[in-house]
């Protein structure tokens, strides 16, 4: 069988994921054939994974990115399922629970059900936010973990991080912020969301989201070295002593082409691409609503509008990749691959369509 | 920085990876930016990881290699998980146990952690196999899962399935098959170890290892789709009713590169590299043995010998990528990067160091 091509990026509006920066793309080929899990065989690539946590780790705002503990995961479900794991792992209840916003991306649903912990999820506010007042009647003696998103999945929001970190370390239990997809626009914000920002115990961030690395690149950063010790198996035939990953042999691309991509971009590339996608994000809302249609203000570039069932599928069949909310918007995602250009198209069609 | 360059894999000895077939690297890199965790805005790779899975299936076995149920996952560790999941998820026990010989891999040991199941890990034989005895004892009621080994990670060795497939159900349990490393020899081999051989559940067999795959390709391949139901968590904004991979972005590189990767070798090419793999341990064995070390015979390619420590560490200092045995013999896994010329070069640092 002749390997067919891959479709263009042209008409993904929903994707969080989007085309690697181009020294990302170069750094991941060469570095096709390496394993970070295995430090002592594949030594470089292991020294690079370092770099790539205190990098990641300097993003976020971390205290001493030098010293930051954590490692690039296999996407962001990995991270946020580690996250919950070290919660479980160091927090004394047998039946440990955790609290989440509706909000939070179904990966903390995942986690859950992997881990068996009870997870208790509760409402979100009128501007789909964590509703502060429905955690802190959530937590209880066996919270583990706080979960707080900064840059949720369907409506882009951000979650009243610092609040919800004075609710989780007054019940005992961590908090943990997941900004898998908001990550690398959220330093060029005034949201309160990074370790500087809030008490977060963990955090993920992903490279291969926003951070324009390849895929896979997700992000685990913690706080203090506990949260990954808490993760720690014991490796033999490894040379190394043990093991906080979730997997055994991992990607050396993910890893390569993440350095790369901070490398090139942090901070003024993804300060660029961040305000580019805003000010996008603005234009296609507005131009939305002048058509009429009910659009969720986009508070990270990420525009929810609820658009006729036949015209969303008339969208799809005309090629455009688009997903809905759970209430049934659609959904376009300001990522870098999506272009003025896209969106005056995508227009187009949509105007075409809807007369 | 500038990216340094990944070593080569002249004298990796102990690494179960290798060096991709130029068509997975290739592939891989076509499919750099693309997730099969998106099916439905990324449709192209999906369909690829179809025919992935049908491969898997056919090179295992499986009666139906067409409507095989199975996905690619992030490696062996992922895909042993997921099989405890599955059958933990199964099993009616609220306290469900897995039973794996100790010579099991230690992502079985981090599964259960992981999904908080209790492992009990019962002894092998003199030979390294999982004692029948021991496993038959071991198991009860609340058994969910037994996995034998096809190619243990520290001697290769290759457990008696079939008769773990009837302890297994007998006791109302799954039969799972690590054939991480072991499943692309197999097939050339007299072994019983395959869906064909036993009543195996569900089976890892790793693309990314013997099948010259890119990192990441782990491979899960279930016998009835049930098994994969029963991993199945809702994914909205997906477009897609549910998922049941661990992660939710994935590497449509590992995909493209496995199925690259198995249409270029299966059969005629894999067995050409498992009969040369073979021919290569077994003379490293007699020239070890011939220079009065232990050897521990290889059943499939991996030599293990017991070497002084000093010996060792001469041997690594000299760039040699060597691990150890819980016991502590050295490995050496006839990969097809590890060619008879570097076996040769191999030994004779060893004749020099010893002298």
């Amino acid at each position: 069988m002749q390997s067919p091509e891959p479709q263009s990026f042209d008409r993904v509006l929903s994707s969080m994921c989007t085309e690697p920066h181009p020294a990302a793309r170069e750094a991941a080929e060469r570095f096709l054939a390496t394993n970070p899990g295995d430090p002592a065989t594949y030594d470089t690539v292991a020294a690079l994974e370092e770099r790539a946590v205190e990098l990641l780790a300097t993003v976020t705002d971390h205290p001493t990115p030098t010293e930051a503990s954590g490692y690039v995961t296999g996407g962001g479900t990995e991270a946020n399922l580690q996250a919950v794991r070290s919660a479980r792992n160091r927090h004394p209840a047998a039946d440990a629970n955790v609290v989440a916003p509706e909000s939070a991306h179904f990966s903390v649903h995942k986690a859950a059900e992997v881990l068996d912990v009870e997870l208790r999820t509760v409402p979100v506010d009128d501007e789909y936010r964590a509703d502060i007042n429905a955690v802190a009647a959530a937590v209880d003696d066996a919270t583990a973990l706080v979960v707080g998103v900064a840059g949720t999945t369907e409506y882009g929001r951000v979650d009243p991080i610092p609040e919800l970190g004075r609710i989780a370390h007054d019940a005992g239990a961590f908090l943990h912020v997941d900004a898998a997809w908001g990550g690398f626009l959220l330093p060029f914000t005034d949201h309160d969301w990074s370790f500087a920002d809030a008490p977060v115990d963990t955090l993920t961030i992903d490279p291969h989201k926003c951070g324009r690395g390849v895929v896979p690149a997700g992000g685990l950063i913690a706080r203090e070295p506990a949260a990954l010790d808490a993760l720690a198996v014991e490796t033999p035939y490894l040379e190394t002593r043990s093991q906080a990953t979730l997997n055994g042999t991992r990607s050396g691309a993910g890893v390569a082409g993440a350095v790369a991509a901070m490398e090139a971009l942090w901070p003024d590339g993804y300060r660029e691409a961040a305000e580019r996608a805003a000010a996008d994000a603005t234009w296609l809302a507005d131009e939305l609503v002048a058509r009429g249609y009910d659009v969720t203000e986009p508070e990270l570039p990420l525009v929810a509008v609820d658009l006729p069932d036949t015209t969303f599928e008339a969208l799809r069949d005309a090629g455009w990749k688009l997903s809905r909310t759970g209430a049934g918007e659609a959904r376009v995602v300001c990522m870098p691959h999506v272009t003025r250009e896209a969106l005056r198209a995508f227009l187009a069609d949509l105007d075409r369509i809807r007369t």
